[in-house]
């Protein structure tokens, strides 16, 4: 999958909002008060805190970004498309085909929220469930593409997916008032780091932030190549493909500064912050920037601007009830 | 309460933005497809549709406009602070006084949601459930503020309270997207669409949407004077006071140009989407102006962009997961 022309430009990003725009939402940002996130006892808030609420964009994550770019710009065949995902990434293909017409086909693995697999069934997609990893779901997938002919579209090694996820920097950009120094981003397969670091290419700091369950990109940084790394964190069903993107790796390695990691319970109490004091719905895994200021696993300079990226609301609510 | 000076005029709203913006939420609009809240059965779909996203406002309602230009603006004795609220305005007054260092006493009745009544615990407010509706809230703080001489926070019936709900209507202009033509506001005592029509002046149509179990508006413009009206519905407890506020309802018959019911199988319906297709979690007295376009109570003409205010998430999760 990965090629010689993986490089992808915020040209190319710029060029591909006008095509998913009509699509998807412009979805806003909300600037707080550090201290209503992080309580008066944190040792080194940010001087500014905005969070980018990307838990509404249609289908309840950004992944809808990456699913109406591949759907729009690449061949579909009459078999229509096939995704294997943890979950936002069949909901938001499932959501796409069914905006744009086309069939789709959906494989995921066990460990799916439940909340995501009814949201794909109801969108009208053909969905299988099978295995207890994403890597299950993604070989069922792609056996299903190479004899019904389905086009694949991948949750984020793939050049179109990239392209899509980038457009939610191309309007954090826009939207955040001032200067802009640091962007926390969710990391499990690399697509949305992937497509927002090709786009700030360093002209904002980008900082992973993943399970420490689940760190693809903070092992094969150790590793200097992508390589597997274990899959068990409350945030599993959406941050923990078996390893990091061989096209999102070398974007990574160019454009983002550091990637840290945060615990379950800490992704726990970050997600209860959110709603207790925000009212904002996040899933685990769009826990965990707020969870790495919280843990300081992440800690600002003074007067640092931070952005912080709420990836995905498909969650069950009990969840928040804590 | 009422007097001769009661008239509040666009630039003094906008005077007292600058007063209260170091200690509340600018909330962000979300536009979203039309159909994606209304379903490609819709008869008449406004043509644009902006979401304001006043839950995410701090203490999670609007209340926070008013507790703040009330503190900030009038003289607060050392007793300090005292407010009968069926919720949203006792969390507003607990936030803001917790916030700027001020005791605060709160008096609500016995309907209130349990989770307003535990955040106004947590934010250090004294607190006395009295009675079963809101007038009985009311005496019973007005007969404190007599013995002990606090400062008194009417929920809507005050000049400073809509001076400050109608600094949502001032960014809500500047957000929306192009010209909009309507703007649909939740009616209980009447604070919110007093200050919002005060600001609009008739520049952008107000339409103001109660539960038909609650119709304190509807019923006072039926009779050209506030009177009593029912109190039961689903959102009763943000959306029924037993009148129309005095100050509030001669600012409602200049500048308000219709008012409309909606059931409380509609508020839930509403409430529903707004979560199901938007991850919006909106209290049932959030949700009653997305009703009114599920219901047709309110129908748009052709080409309108409609907003529609999303006034408060303080609700206790079970109620979405319908």
């Amino acid at each position: 999958m990965a090629g010689d022309s993986v490089e992808i430009t915020p040209e190319d990003i710029e060029r591909n909002y006008p095509v998913i725009q009509p699509w998807v939402r412009r979805t806003p940002v909300l600037e707080v008060a550090p201290g209503d996130l992080l309580g008066t006892e944190a040792t080194a808030p940010p001087e500014r805190l905005t969070l980018k609420l990307e838990q509404l964009q249609c289908g309840g994550s950004f992944k809808a970004r990456g699913a109406f770019t591949n759907l729009l710009r690449r061949e579909v065949p009459a078999a229509g498309v096939v995704a294997a995902s943890g979950g936002n990434h069949g909901v938001a293909v499932a959501y796409a085909a069914h905006r744009l017409g086309m069939p789709a086909k959906i494989f995921v693995p066990s460990i799916s929220a439940p909340a995501k697999i009814a949201r794909i069934r109801e969108l009208g997609a053909d969905l299988v469930v099978t295995g207890d990893r994403y890597a299950d779901a993604l070989a069922a997938a792609e056996s299903w593409v190479a004899t019904a002919g389905a086009l694949s579209v991948h949750a984020f090694d793939q050049r179109e997916t990239l392209l899509g996820q980038g457009t939610l920097a191309l309007e954090l950009v826009q939207q955040a008032s001032g200067r802009l120094d640091t962007v926390l981003v969710p990391v499990g397969g690399g697509g949305l780091i992937g497509g927002i670091a090709a786009y700030l290419t360093k002209n904002v700091r980008v900082i992973g932030v993943e399970p420490d369950g689940a760190p693809t990109l903070f092992r094969a940084r150790e590793q200097g190549h992508p390589v597997d790394a274990p899959a068990g964190s409350i945030a599993a069903d959406a941050l923990a493909p078996r390893r990091i993107g061989e096209l999102v790796f070398p974007i990574t390695q160019d454009y983002v500064d550091d990637v840290v990691l945060v615990g379950d319970d800490a992704i726990r109490a970050a997600q209860s912050r959110l709603w207790r004091q925000f009212r904002i719905a996040a899933e685990p895994a769009a826990s965990v920037g707020a969870a790495a200021l919280l843990t300081g696993a992440y800690r600002p300079g003074p007067g640092e601007h931070v952005a912080v990226v709420i990836s995905g609301a498909n969650l069950t609510l009990p969840e928040l009830d804590g």
